[in-house]
């Protein structure tokens, strides 16, 4: 399949091709509490059990019936016996009559009977047996009615919902013990380009590093998927051909990147375009840096086609593959993530039609964000570590001038 | 020690004590490179070979003497014959003669001789040995020097970075297969209330079940410590003071969860007061929720009494178990983070002299962020599943209008 037959197209259009042609769900899994932190739930979560299971006090003070202070005030206290004490963490059973109290503290199970709680501020001590109520407490204040907070049967986490640290507390506080949550998809990384080496060589005059499968694995963990590295492939049709099947055939999703020659990007095009059915969806995206791009479902699974600069395989990553990865996991976190915006400290130039993500750093300054592009000839490795983020220059604005308002995300 | 030696102080003062008081270092450990993210750099990182390691095209061109295209023009343009082509990951040891051009790829590894690159668009193919050069370029056009982005002893990262995806990338390139990074700190947790049963239990009547345990391990994880569990304390002061001391003893902090009576608060003061030297240093927080909050340092380590309630114990835990775990860790991380502002959707009221930490639900509007405050008795749970952030209303604002600007911690 040819490039010409491509038109540059937006990475939203792209996703959404790429989207359509997908396979629908990944599966799910059943995990331990525990393991469920930052996992994606594959279905609602319903509470079994009421909460709080019991009616409780949420002051420490006296269990009262109501209307037995009505009308007390400084002056004119309601008197009262005091009978026991509810001890913290014990069912009670003895109902308490009208005209006494019984003492009872934050979190204490109500007594049958008691309807409300006086809190110790409104009481005056007259002795051990006995105390003066100074305010009037209504029915049901100060206390937490049994199931107020959640009925049995309410929704406690929606599908598709990233599990956070206190939803692990809601989760445990109802007695759920195991989630079921979407399975972790293993995303495959080939490498290609004959100037490329592995890591951990030592590589020779003309080679160098494999960066972007270290750089991918990283990001792909951090957002709760699984880096499956194939190594390096040749600039060779049948050798890159052979390692791209046998990734995708085990594979979720295959991410190819590519070695920096032109020769490399076309021969990469023409192996995904021959993986499977529908094939290659984009062909060049409009940003900068990412335009060399591609965008493929072969089989049901989607394939990438990454530049081989790492600045540009983030950044297209951050527009393709992570939202694909989401949209495997079943996640709606894609859309839910605040936006962080900063205001330009320089003129940033954009061409129209095109989407520019700058490398900034960002610096409070007069109580806002300010982000400051990070120029430079090709200096990869000083931008990588630099830049705190990327601010995206929108399509058609023709560059932003200093002090504009453009969105940033973080690196 | 009781707690009317005390005076409420605020999160800053109570960190600053703290800090003052701790054991300085944590130590640190050899890990490979591929677990090394997000972990903390424990030394500055330089550079032991330079990059690029070797002077390369930075298009697709021909390599050139740039002095052999001075004044070409398309109108009048340099003829040049093709000497070749240099292969991609190759070393290049003919050198280029005067007059010459050599056929050169993007990453591609400069001939000797050669000092510029003609982009490709600036030439016209004569035939398979000639071309003419259309436009001139300078000395180094198009070429990346050896060692211009990273030379030999360049710092890479300094102490104390949070190693994220690409800077492993960075790492990578220049050859880096190991890093020092600081031990994870071992976080011990120990919940206490008699009314406290663990979550896996099914509670009596009168009886809940932890959940606090739950919660700061997911956040322990979260920030690259790791939570180590001590099970839960009867309010009994001498079953507490041992559980306690044996936490201590093995762990690098220790967390506790007071119960929600008065009671159990008291009891966990006076546990912590008996664990070490200096000992108490906080006891109440200027804030709400969290004020009755217990920071100290014992033995050189650091001692934390949180509130019983989860949403309370999440804010302290932002306040001064975080801040101190990235303390132990060596991280400069907290003080670099970018805030998150948002406008208030209704009117927040607070008292002078304290700071409020308001539970809100994060939405864009007319390209702003706005945070709408979750109100309500004590739906603990409901707040907790579906607050988004935690909104700060300064201390001695008296409250904040709608509208206003308000930094947003994300949950």
């Amino acid at each position: 399949m040819s490039a010409e037959l491509f038109r540059v197209v937006t990475p939203t259009d792209a996703l959404s091709k790429i989207f359509d042609a997908l396979e629908s769900t990944i599966g799910d899994e059943r995990v331990p509490l525990d393991d469920a932190l930052f996992r994606i739930t594959a279905a609602p979560v319903y509470a079994s059990e009421q909460s709080p299971s019991f009616s409780r006090s949420a002051m420490d003070g006296f269990a009262v019936h109501a209307a037995d202070t009505y009308g007390a005030s400084d002056g004119l206290p309601s008197h009262m016996s005091v009978h026991g004490e509810v001890r913290m963490g014990r069912s009670v059973a003895e109902p308490l009559s009208s005209g006494t109290a019984r003492l009872i503290h934050t979190g204490g199970m109500m007594p049958p009977g008691a309807d409300a709680v006086v809190m110790v501020e409104h009481t005056q001590t007259i002795d051990e047996r006995a105390i003066e109520v100074t305010r009037p407490v209504a029915p049901g204040e100060n206390v937490i009615q049994a199931g107020e907070d959640l009925a049995v049967g309410d929704l406690i986490l929606p599908a598709g919902w990233r599990v956070r640290p206190q939803d692990i507390g809601v989760l445990a506080a109802v007695g759920i013990r195991e989630l079921v949550v979407t399975r972790r998809p293993v995303i495959g990384l080939l490498a290609t380009g004959d100037e490329i080496v592995d890591r951990t060589s030592e590589p020779a005059a003309g080679q160098v590093r494999d960066v972007n499968t270290s750089v991918l694995s990283a990001l792909i963990t951090e957002i709760g998927a699984v880096p499956k590295p194939y190594g390096i492939a040749p600039d060779d049709r049948s050798a890159l051909t052979r390692l791209a099947s046998k990734a995708l055939s085990t594979c979720d999703m295959l991410v190819i990147t590519a070695g920096s020659s032109v020769s490399a990007r076309d021969l990469t095009a023409d192996v995904i375009g021959d993986l499977g059915m529908p094939g290659v969806l984009a062909h060049g995206l409009t940003v900068k840096p990412g335009k060399p791009t591609i965008g493929a479902v072969c089989n049901g699974k989607p394939v990438f086609g990454l530049p081989g600069n790492p600045v540009s395989a983030i950044v297209v990553y951050g527009l393709l593959v992570r939202p694909t990865i989401c949209k495997l996991l079943g996640s709606s976190e894609e859309d839910t993530r605040p936006r962080i915006r900063a205001r330009l400290r320089r003129n940033v130039a954009s061409q129209s039609g095109r989407i520019d993500y700058v490398p900034v750093t960002l610096h409070e300054h007069d109580e806002e964000l300010w982000a400051e592009p990070i120029f430079g000839k090709s200096n990869l490795i000083y931008t990588l570590v630099r830049a705190a983020g990327l601010a995206t220059i929108p399509m058609d604005a023709g560059g932003q001038p200093e002090g504009a308002l453009v969105d940033v995300e973080l690196l």
